[in-house]
């Protein structure tokens, strides 16, 4: 608990004043203003976090964190509890979603085992902070303790500072892998907001009309059963999250905390962004969303949490794909500020200042 | 006229049955059906017109067509008209929008003068391919005779087919650059479409609403005048037209002759895409819409060709800065299809054939 708290504590806000001559070089550059749209506050924003504006990423991680869920055993998912573990060491060999469109953007996929129900090899080259071996089956009893739901969190912590103190990092998307795992994730938005699970709940991996009606029976029967907390994040994340929501909510303080930009991904990478910003609201300055998965509880967490997704791409996959494409977007952000010209730069006089 | 015609019938259906092998192999990847959303019937086209399974973008190009437009004397513009010039010059130097965002896109920019009012000089790097200096003002006399509108479209059909033969070209992108060209480019989908004038006219660089009902009004004016025949787009180019934007259409029409992709950007580029697509239907098979324009009019003429834009940047700028942030999304697609392994390649169950 120690380490989260200091964490939390160690956020800063962006330079203000940083962000501010952003917002003027860009009003002075040669274009009309405002019509670059979205990269102009996504510019200034990265500006005032980095501090200057002329921001480069040299290094860019998607972080994946992978984990199982034991409510599995109520039928929520099409794919069996395997697939996680096999999907790990996909991720490993480069063949998986997010290494393609990781490898496209630039970025390094790291994978981290929070609780994947698998003994992988202590050589496989991951983050081995297993908390244990999948949650337990939460329309039973809570996900986990709430003891763990911490270690979870601060494993995720642990991670960024390791790679900002071995290597280096600055840029960081997070992503998902977990069979089951759109299941908690549903449930702590519905948990956070109050919203009705069928309002926050979507199909997954593609589940029909019968599985879907009673992967929201589920959910709806473990948040009456358990009543988790909504002003309490670690209370929501012990009794219907996951130990990989857990570290991506780690990830999220730790990088706020280091002042690097963070992109989350689909619906699970948000339910723990959502999760650090409910424990860390100063982390929000940093957070980032990618895209507007099609999951339908997806947008729900990005209106609590007041973030617009860049893009629109119909994904729902998680991994951090849809980071990995949004990296291509930050990176055209900093050149649009550093890079274009203003009209005294290039001798034309402009007609907005007559 | 001859150029027109051969060009129009050169072009050919992209391959069928390696766009049907592409979305056989996008379906057995491992990861669920449909997960990675507008990127997967994307990457099939793009292979469909490649012919091969793994599209490789080596050569991508944004060719910026720039023109004059003699209804700046109605006072529909913000800028004054010698910007245009000007903006040639900051293309040709590398610090405008686009040359910045093609930068990041690994594509190069070319500009091509096809109607600026300005003498370049001969040697400056650029296609010199001047019908006028600016066209006729439209709101007392056709834009231009229909043999310089021919001119216009076969113009940008020459600057495809010199840049594939001369260099290489796998993606082009079309971008604009003259002042006043929002007026033309509401005026082309206006008299298409039979919609009203002030539902597909927007503010182009940021006019008030005393300039926007002007802007309008004179459209109006035109259309009641000149009486252009939505059924032959070179009578329409002609009447309420620009040079650059029958550029724009000529290199939609040579791009899909030649079987290279080709990405429309904004309200202007979108205007010739539509001119290509009335003239050559067979043409829109090879067409990409960037973005979405925050230019009303722009989604109107997508409506028309069918095309569902890729971005929501928000942008209102032209030159191709949307087509040049689409370029990474098109890439993206390519490795998607190709790089992503199947459930057998890595030994893992597909649930969805169970």
């Amino acid at each position: 608990m120690q380490l989260l708290q200091q964490t939390i504590e160690a956020i800063r806000p962006p330079d203000a004043t940083i962000h501010q001559a952003a917002l003027q070089r860009l009003a002075d550059q040669a274009r009309p203003q405002g019509s670059l749209g979205i990269l102009e506050p996504l510019s200034a924003r990265l500006a005032g976090i980095a501090g200057t504006l002329d921001v480069r990423f040299r290094k860019k991680m998607i972080v994946t964190c992978a984990g199982d869920h034991g409510v599995v055993a109520e039928g929520v998912s099409l794919f069996p509890q395997e697939v996680t573990a096999q999907m790990v060491t996909n991720f490993v060999q480069g063949g998986a979603s997010v290494s393609v469109l990781a490898a496209h953007a630039g970025a390094e996929v790291r994978v981290a085992d929070l609780g994947v129900n698998h003994a992988f090899p202590a050589d496989l080259p991951i983050f081995h902070r297993k908390i244990g071996r999948g949650t337990a089956n939460f329309a039973r009893q809570p996900a986990m303790s709430r003891a763990e739901a911490v270690r979870s969190v601060e494993a995720g912590i642990e991670i960024v500072n390791e790679l900002v103190e071995r290597e280096s990092l600055d840029l960081l998307g997070t992503g998902d892998m977990g069979i089951g795992n759109t299941t908690p994730s549903s449930a702590i938005i519905a948990a956070f907001s109050g919203l009705p699970v069928r309002s926050v709940t979507g199909r997954g991996t593609g589940i029909d009309d019968a599985m879907l009606a009673n992967k929201i029976r589920v959910i709806e029967q473990a948040l009456a059963l358990h009543r988790p907390d909504p002003s309490d994040a670690l209370d929501v994340l012990a009794k219907v999250g996951g130990f990989e929501i857990g570290g991506l909510a780690g990830l999220v303080i730790g990088a706020a905390a280091r002042g690097i930009p963070v992109l989350c991904d689909g619906l699970i990478s948000t339910a723990g962004a959502l999760i650090a910003c409910e424990l860390a609201p100063a982390a929000k300055a940093y957070l980032f969303a990618s895209h507007n998965s099609v999951e339908i509880g997806h947008r729900c967490m990005l209106e609590r949490m007041g973030l617009t997704p860049l893009l629109n791409l119909d994904f729902r996959l998680g991994e951090g794909t849809g980071a990995a494409v949004a990296m291509h977007l930050l990176d055209a952000a900093t050149r649009v500020l550093a890079d274009i010209k203003t009209f005294a730069e290039v001798g034309i006089r402009n007609a907005q200042e007559r």
